[in-house]
């Protein structure tokens, strides 16, 4: 397919466990093959090269050892990196981008979470990016408990190490977790035009087609999906 | 000595070459012996074990490849740290602290020497600091292109690598070094309260002598410093 369109920025967000990943992969191999769109798949706090040293910086470290504004702006450095060399290039050239996490995360995380206020952090970004938001915002939403547990499972099949450093924000505890979810419900809540808050407890496919029939709406655009994609989805 | 007073907190500012690092010897000796005054002495970037981490990524590349607005949220987040886990505290505990550099660098080297826009500058400073600004700033003023030989010098006479990268402001040029000497001017000039400027061309000394006199007029101090005093400098 060679549908054209302009390129356009869609971050997914959400707790640990509530399958981003796996969301963003089928969500961009549906852009790719039945659009035919050039699509940049992302992630933050990193997605250059020296963002992720900066990202490496933050993750080093067990979890609250930063000063919580230390860490915005730490975070806020690698956004800006990410925003300058690698998500607005792309815009330009008229690819579609799909951030894991971005601006929002750290509302919930430093705002909602560690308790900076929110509008000091709307500030923070606006210094970064002026105006610039995503168009389209997917909040993965899951009951934190079972997030953790889906997380945890996930921790413990792999003997990566380095991954396991990465765990900060999932030591510690369920009620810094109830916070992180009630940030992104209420970032849902005051922004509908640009999010949409999702179950991430349905299956997989049916959390998918969610994100597709949003997308679809969102950008006005005819629908390709038929039972067969939905059979290839399901065996891919 | 024992002269009781509150801390403060001094800092000094210019470019390289200009002395600050003798001067600040000096003059912190001088606070020990003459007034009896716990003194702390630290640099920017960095100052803190976790700051220094910061300054490690702001030195390990060439100068210019940081989006200079990233270099900002990377400097100001180090300023942060240095901030809230060593200035503060030691200030509530009556120390005396001098820093090497503090913000009017970045107002300096990002501002007139990158052509980020003051205001922007002052703004993300607000965020990380408030009001807080030093009680007192000695703005060393030389020539750059003297400045860049005797910075130059130093660099010769060290076999330490390390030191080495941390040359990435000298490679740039002297019409930089120029803004640079123009914006610390302009800072001294818009802040005479805080700021005092000295001509660092002169013998070490004397500018030592500058800085002293400056510092009993500022805090109200009755002077100790005698002839003896002078030739212990001289000699030691």
């Amino acid at each position: 397919m060679t549908t054209k369109a302009n390129g356009q920025f869609i971050t997914f967000e959400g707790g640990d466990g509530t399958g981003k990943t796996t969301q963003i992969k089928l969500f961009a191999t549906f852009l790719v093959e039945e659009y035919g769109f050039d699509v940049l798949c992302t992630r933050e706090p990193g997605g250059t090269e020296e963002a992720e040293k900066i990202r490496a910086l933050l993750v080093q470290r067990g979890g609250g050892d930063w000063d919580p504004l230390t860490e915005v702006l730490l975070l806020s450095a690698a956004r800006r990196e990410h925003l300058v060399k690698k998500i607005l290039p792309a815009l330009e050239k008229g690819q579609w981008v799909i951030s894991d996490r971005f601006v929002d995360s750290t509302y919930a995380f430093q705002g909602y979470g560690m308790g900076l206020e929110q509008k000091q952090l709307e500030r923070i970004y606006r210094e970064i990016a002026g105006d610039f938001m995503p168009a389209l915002t997917f909040i993965l939403n899951i009951d934190p408990a079972e997030g953790l547990k889906r997380s945890g499972k996930q921790l413990e099949d792999t003997d990566d190490t380095a991954e396991k450093t990465e765990d900060r924000y999932e030591r510690m505890g369920l009620s810094f977790h109830e916070r992180l979810r009630n940030g992104f419900l209420e970032i849902a809540k005051a922004d509908p035009a640009r999010c949409r808050l999702l179950n991430a407890a349905q299956p997989v496919d049916d959390v998918q087609e969610e994100i597709r029939r949003a997308f679809l709406e969102k950008f006005s655009l005819p629908r390709h999906t038929t039972a067969q994609d939905g059979e290839k989805l399901r065996n891919g």
